[in-house]
C-alpha cells in the first residue's frame, strides 16, 4: 500500500515532470533531472534510516529475491570457508538458503520450520562459527507474521545479514549490528523491480568472479547505481514515499502508527479467542503482517468476502498457511488498522 | 517516449485500478487482477510481434543489460565448445562481448569499431562456426544510429540471437530466423527495469550451474515470469503499449510511420549538407535514432538548447559520440519528427 498523498502527486505529474512537458517515465536516467531526484531519494534514505556514513546505499533490480543470489555471490568469499549460516524463520529464510546453497557451504544453524514457524526460534549464539563468512536472519517474516524483536548477539567477528524486505523503515535499526540489510521495495518502499542494500564498505570486493555484472555490489558502487538503466519509476516512487515519511515524523512515527494498527487487530483477534486463531507467538509478532484462522475455516472465504465489500482488500493468507494474512505496511492509516479490527469483531459477533 | 493516451490511461486509474480502489502498484503479483493483465500482455505481445508457438516469451528484471549476462548463462552451454560469435557494431555490442568473456570463448566475427561505427560491417558468412553456441548481433545501435537492414545468413546451424532492445516492435522480424530475440522495454516497450526475452523452446534446459534463479529462463519458463514480483507496473504500462500499437495499425505501420520519420528528418540534414554531417552509412541507418554533427561543433550546444525551447528535448548525443541524437521511437507521433526537420532546417538558415 502507497500513502495516497503519493499517489496523487504522481498522478498529476505523470504526463509533465516538473514542468518538462514529458513523464519521467521518459526521461534518461542520465538526464540531470533523474540524476538530482536518484540523488535526493538515497540522502534521504541515509537520513530517515539513519545508515551510517561507513555504509553504502545501493539500488538494484528485482527485489529481494534477487538480493538472494547477490549476497551469497559477493560476501560468500569473505572467507575461504565459504561458509554462510542461517536462521530459518519461513518461507523466505528458505529460499535465501537454497539459493546460498548453490555458490557455498550453508549451515542452518536454527529453524521453526517444525512448528510452521509460529516462532523465532532461540538463537544458539556459541554456535555462530568465526569462520563464517556471513550469518543471515529475515527480519520480518511476511507470510508468517513474526519478526525478530531483537537481534542476535554473538561473540564471533561475523556480520550480520538481514533480510528487511518488509519491514524496512518501520521500525528504527542501528545498521551497525548488520554488516548488509536489504530489502525488495514493494512493501514500504517502492512499486515492485527494485531492491535496496544498505552495505558496509569494508565487506567489499569479494564478489564470485562468475557474479554478473548488474549483480556485482562492486559495480553498482563504482557507477553509483546507475550501471545499466535502473527501475527510474520506481526510483521516483520511493523519493516521494521517503518525502512523505519525513513529513509524517520519520522512522519514529512509523513505528508507533505500525505498533496501534497491529495492537487494535490483535485484541480484536484476543477479544474472539475462540472464533479466530492468531498464528504468530505473542513475543515474536510483526508490526507488518498478521495471521490468523478461523475455528470454522469453512467461514474464512465469506470473511474474505465480506472484508472486500467494506473495502478491506487482500486478507487472503499466504499459499503457505492458507487463512487470514493482513498486511499492515507504513502507507497503511491508522484508520486502515482499526477498520479491520472492527470488521473483525463485528464478523466474529454476527458468526460467532 | 511513451505514447499520450497511454500515459492518459495509467493516469486516470492510477489511484483506482478498475475500480478496485487500489493502484495497479498496490495490488499483489498473485492477484487475479493482475494475472489476468499479465496473460493479456504476453498474448498481446505473441500477437503483435507475430512470435511463432514453438518460442516461449519471457518477461525478467533488468533491461538489456541483464540480458548480456542471461544470454551467456543460458545458452553458452548448448555445444562443448562453450563458443560464442559476434558482431560488433556498437556501444552495447562491446557491452554484451565483455560480459559473454566471462563465461565463454567469444570470437568477434566482424566489427565497425575502426570507423566508429558508422555502419554495419560485411557479414563473413563462412566464418560462422558449426561448433559456436550461437551468434549475437545488435540489430539496432541506439547511441550510432545504425541497424541491420537484412539478417545475417549462413549455412551453419548456429542459433542467431538478437539484442533488439532500442526497435523491437517497430519492425516486422520474422522471429524464425533468430534462436532468441531480447529487448529492454525503455525503448518501445514500457518504462525501464523490465526486459523482454523471445526463445526457442528447443534451446532452453543448458544453463550453467552458476546462473543466478532469476537469470535461468528455465525457471522463468516453470514460473510463467512470476519466480518473484516482476515490475508490475511497467508491465501494466505494457500492455497499455501493446493496446495502443494494436489500435493504430500495429507493427507495420510503426514501421511506416519510423520510416517517414527518418526519412524527412534525413532530408533536411541533406538539404544543408554544409551544415550538418549524419553520422551513420546511408545503406545502414537506422529509423529509431539519427546521429549528426554540426559542421561548426561550437554551435551544438546552441542548437540543442534551442530546440528544447520549442519542446524538442533529449537531442544531446550518446557520450560516445557527441554531437546530437534524436530517437524517435513508436512513441512517437509522425509530426514530431516533422518538427524537428522543421527545425533542423530553420537552424540552418539561421546559422548558415
Amino acid at each position: 500500500m502507497l500513502p495516497t498523498p503519493v499517489l496523487l502527486q504522481a498522478q498529476e505529474e505523470l504526463l509533465n515532470y516538473h514542468g518538462r512537458g514529458a513523464s519521467l517515465m521518459e526521461l534518461s536516467h542520465l538526464s540531470p533531472e533523474f540524476k538530482h531526484l536518484f540523488k535526493r531519494c538515497s540522502t534521504l534514505f541515509r537520513e530517515l534510516a539513519a545508515v551510517p556514513e561507513e555504509y553504502e546505499i545501493l539500488f538494484s533490480h528485482g527485489g529481494g529475491q534477487m538480493q538472494f543470489s547477490m549476497v551469497v555471490l559477493n560476501l560468500i568469499a569473505l572467507r575461504p570457508a565459504r561458509k554462510a549460516q542461517f536462521v530459518c524463520t519461513g518461507r523466505f529464510s528458505e529460499r535465501a538458503i537454497q539459493e546460498a546453497e548453490r555458490y557455498g557451504n550453508v549451515e542452518v544453524l536454527a529453524s521453526s520450520a517444525e512448528e510452521r514457524y509460529r516462532s523465532i526460534p532461540p538463537f544458539p549464539a556459541e554456535r555462530v562459527d568465526p569462520q563464517a563468512s556471513y550469518l543471515h536472519i529475515t527480519t520480518n517474516n511476511t507470510a508468517i507474521g513474526t519478526r525478530w524483536h531483537e537481534w542476535p548477539t554473538y561473540e564471533a567477528q561475523v556480520p550480520l545479514v538481514g533480510d528487511m524486505t518488509s519491514e524496512m523503515l518501520s521500525r528504527p535499526v542501528d545498521f551497525r549490528r548488520f554488516g548488509l540489510a536489504y530489502a525488495g521495495g514493494q512493501k514500504n518502499l517502492s512499486p515492485s523491480g527494485l531492491a535496496v542494500c544498505i552495505v558496509r564498505k569494508s565487506l567489499l570486493g569479494h564478489a564470485l568472479e562468475i557474479t554478473p555484472k548488474l549483480l556485482n555490489y562492486s559495480t553498482l558502487v563504482q557507477d553509483e547505481s546507475l550501471t545499466n538503466t535502473p527501475n527510474t519509476f520506481a526510483i521516483y516512487i520511493m523519493r516521494l514515499v521517503l518525502e512523505w515519511v519525513q513529513e509524517q515524523g520519520g522512522v519514529k512515527e512509523m513505528a508507533t502508527r505500525a505498533e496501534r494498527r497491529t495492537a487494535a487487530v490483535y485484541q480484536a483477534l484476543e477479544r474472539h479467542a475462540g472464533f479466530y486463531v492468531p498464528h504468530a507467538h505473542p513475543q515474536h509478532r510483526s508490526t507488518m503482517n498478521i495471521t490468523f484462522r478461523l475455528v470454522d475455516e469453512r467461514l474464512e472465504p465469506e470473511f474474505i468476502a465480506q472484508a472486500e465489500a467494506e473495502g478491506l482488500y487482500g486478507l487472503k493468507g499466504h499459499i503457505f498457511l492458507g487463512g487470514i494474512r493482513a498486511s499492515l505496511y507504513n502507507g497503511m492509516p491508522i484508520e486502515g488498522g482499526f477498520a479491520l479490527a472492527e470488521f473483525i469483531q463485528e464478523f466474529a459477533r454476527r458468526h460467532g
